[in-house]
């Protein structure tokens, strides 16, 4: 019987642990869910007989090393920067280890011991990084092996509410993180365009968005990520002429949000004073200049150059920022208040479902011609749990630990799932689990 | 003989060092100029009879508390993050420091330590901060003496070229540390106006000025600064409905150095790809959305909403930033290469003089009446070494040295010029010197 230890049982881990739990029996894999809290993680092993829930401090040097040492493989979903602590046991003690997270400088520091000790430590393998390492990857080899010059690439992800539940003006609602929400975006945005690199700060982010439709689902936009420049040499694109990665949204998202930008609404700098006294009104003023004869919304008009009638100033409207409601925050940020304002209007109802929105947009070169491929990926979430990102952050970490632990995935060493022996079998099995892209040639 | 140790000779310094060796006969001082270019120790003392020149290292212990121990009372003109290792000394050894810098938390912490040993740390004794503190309290004290209640302060100050020498569009040289202009202003501004809060992001700062004329220097514009909360408290102003400080330009510069901050030029938070084999003209491209039919003058005019005629884009043009011009710097940020750019034609020439230019604000209620107050400061550079920014950091350093030797000022902890004992006697020496503040009751 092979053990699986999965640490952290949030809501980025129930479809991984679902799945993990539904193919315990037919693999022949016990599983252990460690969380600091027990009951999460009970609720999670729901009494399946092949598993069970304990509580895990990673902080206890003690247990770590007794859990890691007792299992075959383990699945880390903590908080990014906790990783670390259970990968040097891993190396250590001779076991594989799977995250969804960004390869830190700590991890990627570990890749010499973990190839002499004969580990891998698989990170990146979860919706984005993730599913768009593997979904890109797969189209860029399948182009560079028929011959092709990839001149641009695209590529496009978003997390939005289920159509048939997207029924407010932004049409957006949180369906992860809210805080990444409000603040994302900050810092300057960086690609390459046509061979002319290009920066966009932070105030000019959201009015700069490219149009796109995706499959069935209708009309987006995406504006810049800051880190495109970054993928050249992470997907052996050097010399690659354009390279754009950025976020989706709803049409006309962009616009309405960058409101909050222009006021300084997302800052998350300074702690604003007396907002336990001020109301939501009492803070959308304070970002105007000084006017005590003009109301709060003849102010938002002027000094953002929009008319009552425009679709930013109704959106604003909706979204409450200038009712007289209490904030009743004290030491709060402006993006930690206009999160309170936001969660009252865009937190998934108890029956909501949600999305998850890919495209990659690929430009090359065959045989002297000029060909436009897009793959696309759309998602949909099964329930307010099983919602599509879990599925899509979830599923392709418990597929990478099933066929790490059958043999077919054997690498060893700190990786990514930008290589075929990886992304194939990984990309196969989750078409098999509904999680497949759409090409087109354009 | 009184002995003073002036630690720095650099070009703050130097109006400084002038003053103390002026008066070095007369008061029986003896002036040890220290510092890690014994050149530029020995070129400020110029052969003095009362002085010497000396190489100092200032994190050479034994050296250190060997000048300390040997100085009546020392003067440091180190950058600010070095203070703390004199001040420590100077307290540890019964000797009296100077300084014109921000006190730093480490300094504060001292405050204890000093009182017992009977040392004054004074700091904040030069121009902003310094004469702006010393300036300010006298009449926020006269007013309170006077029955008066203060409802609103603003204060202003600039550092600018003098009159005669102001021969370009922008109205604008560097007359100090060019890289510190590039940056003002980044993060967010506070203030407080009739009682109510005000924010404005970076992005929006030099879109919101305030206009005003300062005695015969004629009319300048002021943008915000980001600490003007701050002065509440350090001014006894707790309860004030309006307190703005900010930092004043000539008209229209504020308008026009906007183009540099939208455009994202200003950012010093990531190295431009490629900066050495770019042109200015290419950097200024890699602010704007690609496009390779129109010319980047014309992409700077779409963008920006401005027409060629615009004064905003006459001064961006004068400024350079259209040349084919190479770069040739390394690892730069937009900052860093903006800040090259404009060194070519913001350089003071070597006739030029500098100005200093300084306002007070006072609103305040009277015997029922409203009344108004300006008290405004005009400093002319006698020449491109004897600059009025020099003077105006140096004399007030100097002067308040000389009331502490002869104790005139004896405040023991850590202080800063806000107090009657200390401004009231150092602005009369500065007025003696050249630099009086003429009130307006307006």
């Amino acid at each position: 019987m092979k053990k699986i230890l999965v640490i952290g049982a949030g809501r980025s881990a129930v479809t991984l642990i679902k799945y993990l739990l539904d193919n315990a029996e037919a693999n022949n894999w016990s599983v252990t869910v460690a969380d600091f809290s027990e009951e999460l993680a009970k609720q999670a092993v729901n009494n399946h007989p092949n598993a069970k829930a304990i509580f895990f401090n990673v902080t206890d040097v003690v247990q770590r090393e007794n859990e890691i040492t007792a299992a075959d493989i383990v699945i880390s979903m903590l908080p990014p920067s906790m990783h670390i602590m259970v990968a040097e046991d891993c190396v250590r003690l001779g076991k594989n280890l799977v995250t969804a997270s960004y390869v830190s400088k700590e991890i990627l520091a570990l890749d010499e011991k973990a190839k002499k000790a004969g580990v891998l430590l698989l990170n990146e393998i979860g919706l984005d990084p993730g599913i768009d390492h593997m979904s890109a990857m797969q189209v860029i080899d399948w182009i560079k092996e028929n011959g092709g010059e990839l001149t641009s690439f695209k590529s496009f992800c978003g997390g939005l509410v289920h159509p048939d539940y997207d029924n407010n003006p932004w049409n957006y609602k949180f369906t992860w993180n809210p805080r990444n929400v409000v603040l994302a975006g900050q810092g300057t945005a960086q690609y390459i365009k046509q061979g002319k690199y290009k920066y966009i700060p932070y105030h000019k982010l959201f009015g700069r968005t490219e149009q796109m439709s995706v499959l069935e689902a209708g009309e987006f936009e995406g504006y810049a990520n800051r880190d495109s420049l970054g993928y050249r040499k992470a997907y052996g694109l050097e010399d690659i002429l354009t390279l754009f990665r950025g976020t989706l949204r709803r049409k006309g998202f962009c616009k309405s949000w960058n409101m909050f930008v222009q006021l300084g609404m997302t800052d998350d700098t300074y702690v604003v004073e007396n907002s336990e006294n001020m109301t939501y009104r009492e803070f959308t003023n304070l970002f105007f200049p000084f006017n005590n004869e003009l109301t709060v919304e003849q102010k938002f008009c002027n000094y953002l150059s929009v008319s009552k009638n425009s679709e930013e100033f109704q959106k604003a409207e909706w979204a409450g920022i200038f009712l007289d409601s209490e904030i009743g925050m004290t030491n709060a940020t402006p993006a930690q208040i206009l999160q309170a304002i936001l969660e009252k209007k865009w937190t998934l109802g108890a029956e909501d479902k949600d999305m998850i929105v890919m495209q990659h947009q690929f430009e090359y070169m065959q045989n002297g011609q000029q060909k436009k491929l897009n793959s696309s990926l759309l998602v949909f979430g099964d329930d307010p749990r099983y919602t599509a990102m879990a599925k899509t952050v979830g599923l392709p970490v418990a597929i990478a630990v099933k066929l790490i632990l059958s043999g077919t995935i054997n690498s060893v060493g700190v990786k990514i799932p930008t290589t075929k022996d990886i992304y194939a079998p990984v990309l196969k099995e989750l078409k098999e689990n509904g999680i497949n892209f759409v090409e087109e040639k354009l």
